[in-house]
């Protein structure tokens, strides 16, 4: 299907010789995670040039053909099709050249089957460890950020999706942070995500350990931000509107919301679409986001609340399940 | 010291604005891991753009100057100089460019005293996950591979520094393999690392579970190829030298040798140097490299052993301690 897909979008473009370094378009067209050095060409069809050394993995677990990668000189040879992302230091191989990448960005963005199967396990995985912490809160940031990794990899995760925030008290007012070795009091915000298979999830919650009157007032906003999303999430809706809702609901809050409400997740962690004021992007069936509006106020906390979301035509599917 | 002499690099090359996306590169100059977006502008003095989210984390937990990314066009203005590894999407904000990859290249891989010990810090940590294995070979593949992960996180690691390779049996005869579900048995290939603070291990050990003459004969010329090696390994040798010494001692079995003897390592776990045939290079005090014969025969098993070195004028120290 994919691999179709792309040969027809290249015959349309007249394009000849299509050459893939990013490793997350490989995998997506390879349907598998396969984290060695390679580089996909798409001609006729598509093969896989690999180092000598992972030669006979590659034809041993890949359903492609595979090639031995000799040098650059042969990869682009008659090369008329790159992705934005090609390293520059390639250019010197390369004539007139397309980029292809949003076309890339485009078919990766509508998930198919079998991916949307992947990141719901993904999400599955990451609910399990998000389920113990919220039931096991206690304890030391660093050290619980450990347990939720070891949690998920024994989950069937091939790592964790990113570093993991697990992040207490004031440092919660910076939307990332790294865990220190330091115990977790008042607020607790967990952002994690697991890599299964190649895909990814991603999800927050933060709890209120310590309940003051201020915490529950922005908890609750937020909480009732994502619901208004969720009012209007279905194919055909725009990401603006969306950001620009959550901004609008905000009020006097709105400046201590300072990034974007949401982003595509899949092979990639942050992929397309970004669902923000900058840019107007319309939903489509089966894309899959997150949405995760927050409130950070500084040098006191912060709270955001992130779900995942499989996009549909009359409304979505939550694959976050885990509730407070 | 490296922000000075990268400075003192720009002057003498004429260059007036550096832009530095690269990760690891930021990194490298920030002396702190920071997993999030960023990017590093060289002028006078370097300063780290980032998103509004992370500003202030950013301004909190790092010496140097920040300010809030605004958009590429500001960043690349008058810019000049730039790495290899940038995205040609970022081509039309450029006139006439230098690249200072080899410079960056050149600086990072010789490594600084603080550079040296988290290096040192992160050996520790796989050695003590390698130390475990070897003294708990049974099981599955991948249950140990995160019995591994899990024990180098608990020792200080980030995370792991690449995918662990925990593979067994025939298996062993692909120089990568990832660790399925299944039982470990005859021969066990364990390739690791830890990221400590941004900075990356790397060491591989072949256990033999069932002895046969077989694997004790070639696990010999492997054992010898790499002392072979030690005893030319400090300053002023040749990385080509080192190579196709061991391609010689190999003899008839230098056929399956199917990678390069070693490489650098530092915040990337693969970096220059690398320890090829296909490239001469002169090791210098403080660079930090592996080196990994390796003999891989098919359908039957391969046997790889791999040290971390800190190369110094009239030898080496050797990082990775354990030992069988």
């Amino acid at each position: 299907m994919k691999i179709n897909d792309f040969l027809r979008y290249m015959e349309c473009e007249g394009l000849k010789k299509v050459v893939l370094t990013k490793r997350e378009n490989i995998n997506y067209f390879l349907g598998k995670y396969f984290p060695f050095f390679s580089v996909l060409v798409f001609e006729e069809k598509p093969i896989l040039y690999v180092g000598e050394l992972d030669l006979e993995y590659a034809k041993d677990n890949l359903n492609i053909e595979v090639r031995k990668f000799t040098g650059w000189k042969e990869i682009f040879e008659g090369c008329d099709g790159v992705e934005s992302e090609l390293k520059i230091e390639f250019l010197k191989y390369l004539d007139n050249y397309k980029i292809v990448s949003e076309k890339l960005r485009e078919l990766r963005a509508i998930k198919e089957k079998e991916e949307i199967e992947k990141i719901k396990k993904a999400a599955k995985i990451s609910d399990k460890a998000m389920k113990y912490i919220i039931e096991n809160p206690e304890g030391n940031e660093r050290e619980k950020a450990i347990e939720l990794e070891y949690l998920m990899r024994k989950e069937g995760a091939i790592k964790a999706a990113f570093d993991s925030i697990v992040v207490s008290g004031r440092k919660t007012s910076y939307p990332h942070a790294l865990p220190e070795d330091r115990e977790i009091k008042d607020i607790l915000l967990v952002d994690i995500g697991a890599c299964y298979e190649g895909y990814c999830s991603d999800i927050t919650r933060t709890l209120l350990l310590n309940e003051r009157g201020e915490f529950r007032e922005i908890y609750n906003l937020v909480k009732e931000a994502k619901e208004l999303v969720e009012d209007y999430l279905r194919e055909g809706v725009s990401t603006k509107f969306l950001d620009l809702k959550v901004r609008e609901y905000f009020k006097e809050y709105e400046k201590y919301f300072i990034h974007s409400l949401g982003h595509g997740v899949g092979l990639e962690v942050h992929e397309f679409p970004t669902v923000s004021k900058k840019e107007e992007i319309i939903l489509k069936e089966n894309m899959v986001i997150t949405i995760e509006p927050g409130i950070y106020i500084k040098d006191k906390f912060g709270v955001r609340l992130e779900d995942l979301y499989l996009i549909k035509k009359d409304g979505f599917e939550k694959l976050s399940k885990v509730t407070l």
